[in-house]
This record gives structure tokens, sequence and C-alpha cells, in this order.
């Protein structure tokens, strides 16, 4: 994936310190988040360098159906997404303001509290047609200067909308608009982040790695993974996360065998390795890093595995620079993890970006090719198979700055704390 | 949306208590839910109706994309969805048993820790093929009887893997097999529950009803709406949830103005209604029901609201017997509220199903037509909006029984709870 640079304005709510400048890093003061509520500088901001890219493309404007995109572009903060009921719209024009297709049942809220000023609205749900017509007017209704419009298409993303609507729209436009893949358009959009985006996720970065921290005192050999995982749910809520949707928690001596399940009822014993991984929100910003524990005494192959992803994600955070590609980032950390004996990864990549989404475009793999650029917030996270089962994987967040890059999670120790 | 009935055969950690049986009401005991495991057996009673209803509808297969199908037919409790990074992918043939073509990070798991045995995998993310060819060579496999599979295409479902995937995946069966959309299907019979589903939902109903029980001891004027939503979450996840996904927070004098966002930073003020609802989980299963508190004391307008909503709510569960349309049930919540003189609702229905997901098929509203059988679990949501901006919504869920219905959340008490 490769991007070329429209930069960001700063948004209002930041001043540059001036002092800062001097040394090459640009230091950025913000208003406390006590107050999430967003300016509309925030949106016009984002409007208009989604604009841009827009015109690039030659397209007349971006229609989106999921949560993520929504709230990118309105700040639409809506848990009843998780209802696949209703459909919900918005269609992000390459001039001119964003126009929100939603259920009745919404229409009132997105008017009065985002920054929209064009809701329209349809009584859902209506299997019959459930905003298609609407969305269609609107489709239509758009200044054709490219006769083209992008939707959530491609790689890495999901339309949420039954794909038998998708295609009844695609229809109604024929000779009119065509829909292309916006997925690459999007994601350059979204891959750099603002200010008050960085913001967002340092806050859930700090509550999460507080979180953490403490954890080692709440564990003891003998409880379970579901254990550590609530102790760990519970305190990351209590600390002023907003949600904890990823919390997965595993524990094998020595390493675990896997990273995706979990927990369970296993319970914790001398010698294991309990990994804990948290993507946690803070006013619609994830985290994504994980924690690794010793349950008492593990073995000396454990304890250079564990030294060996530390020093990969030294050197991936290192490496984390402005013109460097996802490439040389796995490149620079698969040189330490092979020089430590990796044997296999059945992970596919060290790392990717994060941000309203758990995980986001780019890759750090060969072949992805994107170009780092100050403002993407990324994962660092190396992994190792050091004996069949036995994997050991870290992961911090970090955001790419001018010079080197700002680490949004508290360093994991050299050594992993030990449960007792 | 009409069905024909399809018996669940009981799973074998059941058996009915005969001394109920004279009663007309079958009560089951269930096995402790402390070990969650499903045995294999509970997968192949799914499998064996799954593939009668699809030879029904003339189908030589379901491919399915979403966490919830793929969980529903494998048991795979993975929270590693949240990355929409990779596709994952379950072909349920008509004949046979079910084949899972999955990343290779996962691939371990699956084929040790779930009942599945034919596990395939790619290594992921390859955006060349992202287990395109894999998957299109696995459908063509399958018995040819019928020439269709099914996808879920439809109603109140969205494809989790990027359409253009999909496209292509049908260029590459063009003269092989059709595809077409399988939503009614997989809802048909997803719809029916069996009595180990309805064990977790109502294990998560009695968690949340307790914690709702307890809340209003927890707060006090001046508190905000996230803070009642934190306090509740954290009540909840310590009592034995496993995870929280939908928690709105909602207030307003006398009512609220709409229930799909929130919560904010308003303060609870003397005189407002406290809504909270909660879609949290065991075992991958959702309660979805809501709750209502005064801050002091209410408007007597807003306490007649409320006693007509409350008898709103007895006529719903009244009603909710064998062979009654979600239709009559609507008309029978609406007597109630029209009765109490409800000026408009912009919800568009009267409750809905639940399950692996907050909201499922059917809906109680004018023209959905689903016949009530024996294994639905639904919620009874009647509302009103008694005046401008000032609603108020009730929520419980029942499961439908030969008889009269079983109650799984606590019935919320007539008159709310004050918050003082």
């Amino acid at each position: 994936m490769i991007l070329t640079n429209i930069p960001l304005n700063h948004s209002s709510n930041q001043k540059v310190v001036e002092g800062n400048n001097k040394k090459g890093g640009i230091k950025l003061e913000t208003k406390s988040l006590d107050r999430r509520d967003l300016p509309n500088s925030e949106f016009e901001t984002r409007l208009t360098r989604a604009q841009a890219i827009m015109r690039e493309h030659q397209l007349d404007g971006l229609v989106v159906t999921t949560s993520f995109d929504f709230r990118y572009f309105s700040g639409l903060d809506m848990q009843f997404w998780e209802s696949p009921t209703r459909p919900w719209f918005l269609v992000v024009p390459a001039t001119g303001e964003p126009i929100a297709i939603v259920p009745e049942i919404g229409a009132r809220e997105i008017q009065s509290n985002t920054w929209l000023s064009d809701v329209r609205s349809w009584p859902a749900p209506c299997p019959e047609d459930d905003g298609i017509t609407l969305l269609s007017d609107v489709i239509k209704s758009l200044s054709k200067r490219f006769g083209r419009v992008g939707m959530e298409l491609g790689r890495e993303m999901a339309l949420r909308m039954p794909v038998i609507d998708f295609l009844d729209l695609k229809k109604t436009l024929i000779g009119n608009v065509e829909i292309i893949d916006g997925s690459q358009i999007l994601w350059r959009i979204r891959m750099i982040k603002t200010e008050a985006e960085i913001d967002r996720i340092r806050e859930i970065c700090r509550i999460s790695s507080d979180a953490y921290d403490a954890l080692v005192y709440k564990l003891s050999p003998g409880m379970t993974e579901r254990d550590a995982a609530r102790a760990l749910r519970i305190d990351i809520n209590a600390r002023g996360a907003d949600s904890t949707i990823f919390l997965p928690a595993i524990s094998g001596p020595g390493g675990v065998p896997q990273i995706v399940c979990g927990p369970t009822d296993r319970e914790l014993k001398e010698g294991d390795v309990l990994f804990l991984d948290t993507g946690s929100t803070f006013d619609g910003y994830f985290c994504d890093f994980d924690r690794n524990y010793a349950v008492g005494k593990i073995s000396d192959e454990a304890k250079r595995a564990q030294e060996t992803v530390w020093q990969a994600t030294e050197a991936g955070i290192k490496a984390a620079v402005p013109g460097v590609t996802t490439d040389d980032l796995w490149e620079k950390m698969n040189l330490v993890l092979e020089a430590g004996g990796s044997k296999s990864s059945n992970v596919g990549r060290l790392g990717h970006g994060l941000g309203l989404q758990l995980t986001e475009p780019p890759s750090h793999m060969p072949g992805d090719g994107t170009i780092l650029e100050p403002g993407m917030v990324l994962t660092i996270e190396p992994g190792i198979e050091y004996s069949p089962g036995k994997m050991i994987v870290h992961e911090e967040n970090i955001v790419i700055r001018e010079s080197h890059p700002e680490l949004l999670s508290t360093r994991a120790p050299r050594e992993m704390p030990i449960i007792k």
C-alpha cells in the first residue's frame, strides 16, 4: 500500500509549543479530555483532506455503512450498531457536507448531537426498502464530475448492509453513477491520525498500561485464565475506559500455543507464561497491546525467548521513522527474531495500524510497501515460537513523529513480572 | 417471516423433570454452567436440523463468514473477529460435517478445541488471494444435488468478507454452483434455540437482572450518565458476564429523548428518568433488556406513562404463546399503549429475537408474520413517547414454551426504583 502525503491541518484545539520545535519533534498541547466533544473544526479538517484525496482518485463521493467510517466523518458515538437489523448510511461528497441517511430511531440524535446538518430518515425496519431508494436518490443528486463513488468493498473492510441491497443499489445507478471499491481511499484517509485522534489513543493506552502494571498484584497461581481476564477487564473500566471489546487471556507452560482464543478455565501453574492482550476503547479509539507474566519461575529457554522478543520490539520502535516502509520495519524485527532462533510464525505480520478499529492497515510484512508518515499509529508486534506450541508475543503502540516515534503504551518491562 | 417447525432434539445434558410435565409446562434440569464446553452432541443436533432445513430449501450447503454463524455450527469462541484483516469461512454441507477454511493463525486452535475435524488454512493476510481459491474448491467439491449454496446476503445480515472477494468467488463458481441468499434459512435455523442456548441466555439475564437491582444503591443525583454506565458495566462483569458489548445510559426530565446514543457527561437531576439498557454476554449469548430509574420525584405524567408501559409489557408476555404471530404480539401491546395515550414511536417495532446477537429476527411489528414456536427467545419491548422528547421504554427477555412463556430476566418493578 503506497501512500502519497496530503498534510493534515492542525485542528483548533491544539497549539504548537514553540520551544520544542527547534528539536525537530513537534510537540502539541491539547485540551483536557474531560469534555470529549470534538469541535466542528475537527470534522471540517477531516472532510477537507478526504475531499482532496477523493478528487485525486476521481471520485464524486464516498458512501459508508460501517460504524467506523460513519463515526470518522460525523463523530457519531452510538452503540446501537450492535443490532444488525437496520442499515445506516453516510454519503460524503467530494464537495459540500456529508448527508446522513438513517433509520428514524436515530435521526433526532444525529441531527442534534453531531455536526451534520443534512439528516434524512425512513421508518425502519422496512424489509421492502430499507433506505435503498433514499440512498440511491442522494447518490444520483451528487454533483457528477467523474460519475464514480467509492464504497467499503475491499481489503480489511466488510460492507454493513445486506449484499442483496447493495446489488439492488448498484442496479438503480446503472448508466448514472458507477460504484467502485473505495477501501484503499478510506484507509488512506484514516491511516494518518489527527492530534485529537492520537490524544484518544494515548488516553486508552495510559489506562490499559496502568491496569496491566497493577494486575500482577491481583493474580496468584491456581487462578484461571478467566479470573485474570475478568480482573483486568474490571480494572480497565474502573480506570476510565469506555469499553473492553477485545481481551484474550491465554496461558501455557513456558509460552502460549496460540494468541487468538481464550480465556478458558485453565488454571495458572508454576512455570506458565500468561499472555493478556487488550483492545479497550476511549471515546471510540482503541489501544491494542499485550503483556506477558511469568507464573513463578519460568524456564531459561522461555527467558531467552522473552529477551529476544523484547529486543525485537526495541528494534521495531527504533526503526519506525518517516520514509521507512512497513517491509523495512518487518525486516528489522525479523532479523532480531531469527538471530534469537525463531522457528516459525503463523501470525503473518509483525504489527499493524490501529485507531477506530482494533486493527487497521498497514501490515508490517514483506510486500505491504506502506511508507511511514507522521501521524500513523501502529503496533510493534514481534513474536517467536521458540519450541512447538510455545509462543511469546510482545506488542506496543506508537505514533510516527517527525523524528523518533512517540510511545503510547508504557514500555513493557524487560523481564516478565512474576505472579506469586 | 413464516416458519415451519422442524423439532429440535433435546441434547444429552438435559432431562425432563417428570413432576412438572403434568402442569403443561416442561421444565428441564440442566448441568451446571461452570464447565462451559458444549458436548459434540449439541453441534450434531444443530447440524442435523440445519441439514433437514437445507434440503427442504434445495441447498447443497451454507457458507458462513460471520462470528455468529461460525460459532453456531462450530462452537468457536474467539474474540479475534474484532480484527477485520482476515476472513474466516465455514462451509456447512447438506450432508457430512462442516469444513473450516481459516487463516493459519487460528487453524491449530480450531483443530484442537472445537468439534470440527476438517480444518484447512492459508497463510493470511494474503491480499492477492485471502482464502478465495481454497473456499471455491471446497464449494465445488460439495455433493451437487441442487447446484446451490446459501450465503449471508439478506435481511439483518452483513457478509464478513470484502465484497470484491465475494464477487470474485461467485465468478469462480459460474456454471458450477449458484450462490443464493441464505439469510432466511440461517435465521430459521437459529431462531429456535436449543436448551443449552437458552441456559446461556438465562444465565446472562440473571447476572444482569441482579446488577440492575443493585445499581439503584450505587447512584445518586449529580452523578453523570457515564458514571451510571460504568458502575453497571463493572458490576455485570464482576458477577460473571464475559463481556458487555452494549450499554447505553440515557437520562432526561421525565423521560428520554432517544434510546440509541449515550452515555454522555449529563448529570442526573431531580425529576429525571435514567434509562439503562444492556447487551452483555455469557458464553457467546446475549441478554437484551433495559431498566428505568427515577431520580428523586418524577412527574405524575411520567408515572402514568411508566404504568402504561409496564402494563403493555404484561400484555406482551401474556400473549406470547405458540401459534400467535409477531403481528398479534405487536397488536396486543399497542392496544395498551394507545389506551395510555401513546403519541408516536420511531422504534418501528415492539421487540425482537435475540441469542448469539443482540437483536435477531423476528420483529414484533405489523407484516412480520412470524408464528411463535417453543424455543424462540424474544424481547418484549413496548415504548411510549407521552410528550415530545419524553420516551419511556421497557424490555424483558422471554422464551416461548408450550404453554405460557418463561421469563428469563427478573420482571422489572411496577414503579421505578428511586435514586436518592
